[in-house]
């Protein structure tokens, strides 16, 4: 089981915008890597194709608040937690920090809610619980943490 | 002055995900256009160097609930409202429509709030009032449309 | 039966990079769309579940060469020309044309080669013709306009 | 002084497109990311504020062959060499190898000529001589490699 997991990247020259900063845009793919790599630490991945019916994880809301500008070249460590886990669903929380800045800074937190879903029909989702095997490995973040 | 502005766009295929639907991301880009448009239509442009000293107008917050996906080649109204208003910062609401659908419906909701700042050092953004010929055009929307 | 095809663009505040100019990935995106567009023209879509089997056009080579920057709100043309076609493949020219310059002047020109694919077994894809309805519609343009 | 470079990625969701395979734009900022990688293991960025005109290096020509396409969560390695060099150009070649694939597979190449340009107005980039403190870093790497 586990609460969190960490990812570190570097803000490449095609994430920046013309305002010399990363685009905020890609704090959002920076999160879903973190999700994905958190998936990946707990042994399975968020390909579509491996269960019967075919899963999927997409997010029903998501969010974040932007503290600093990250640039080019800069050293993001993306920290996520587990924030609230139901039947069908989970919570996640995201720190950015600027790991290249003097001293290390929080640069943005985020929040992000998936569902688990099944295509019942084509073209048509619908939240089905999380598989058991997936549910067992993922945990709530002790609430200090969260703070 | 105006509360209010559309963009119509469809999805493109380089904007879609190996779920079959467009990445999250997106919609995200999609109110940043939405947002650039609005200004266009009042007379101006958020291009950094058109001030002295030049203004950006970064985002300290956005979030979007997801509804229902949105694929490739549906036509997509972003409907942009002002939800609020202060001397350095504005707040828009966004709603998403997918007009491809039959009936059309409402795929996403989402909110961005922006600061007006300067760079008064290299590096370092500072908050400031919001120039009053640009502050004039914008006015919150009534609150019936925000509801 | 066509063999050009024209889309016409605003560059967004997120295709652009540090450089203050939009970044060149972003005109394969854009070549993409202008590929698509012209099938849309034609009265298909690249859409992969509505053949049986399901076909798609991935590309086999894509190239362009740059030759003035765009930038933020720039108006682009992408004129798309059939440069050649084959039982398998067709390959297109494409034209940038910047319309917001005085005077109108051409940005990049690029081309891109597309193949018909079949998935005969999962995650292996055969090349196949193009199926007789569409390649049809598809004549490759006079020697005068792609010189 | 050195004649190659190696980064290796995971390929992310967001990089995947509906055809569930790596979108081919992406490629291309692959490419640049190895080859950023390269300036850096020499000890300078590509970081346009560094010298007094500022230095850019835009691309005047990319192009890219793909053979395989690449999946969620493959591992690629973007292998960079130095294929030519003037005053003021370097042309690199980029190949593309799945390591998550088995046996490791070539999946495709790519070929990109970048220029060093300095904006002497505003607005106008002219090519410029690559300074030679990075001129003296960058060599042509042996026939042999190149074939």
């Amino acid at each position: 089981m586990a609460f969190e997991f960490r990812i570190t990247r570097r803000v490449e020259f095609s994430e920046t915008d013309m305002a010399g900063i990363m685009h905020y845009s890609n704090f959002f793919r920076f999160m879903e890597s973190a999700e994905h790599g958190f998936y990946r630490s707990l042994g399975f991945s968020v390909s579509l194709a491996q269960h019967n019916p075919p899963l999927g994880f997409p997010r029903v809301h998501a969010e974040c608040d932007f503290k600093r500008p990250l640039r080019f070249e800069d050293l993001v460590e993306v920290h996520l937690l587990v924030r609230a886990k139901s039947a069908r669903s989970v919570s996640y929380s995201f720190r950015f920090r600027n790991l290249s800045a003097t001293p290390i800074e929080e640069v943005a937190r985020g929040k992000v809610t998936i569902v688990c879903v099944t295509q019942k029909t084509p073209g048509k989702m619908s939240a089905v619980p999380i598989p058991p095997e997936i549910a067992q490995l993922i945990e709530v973040a002790p609430p200090g943490l969260l703070a």
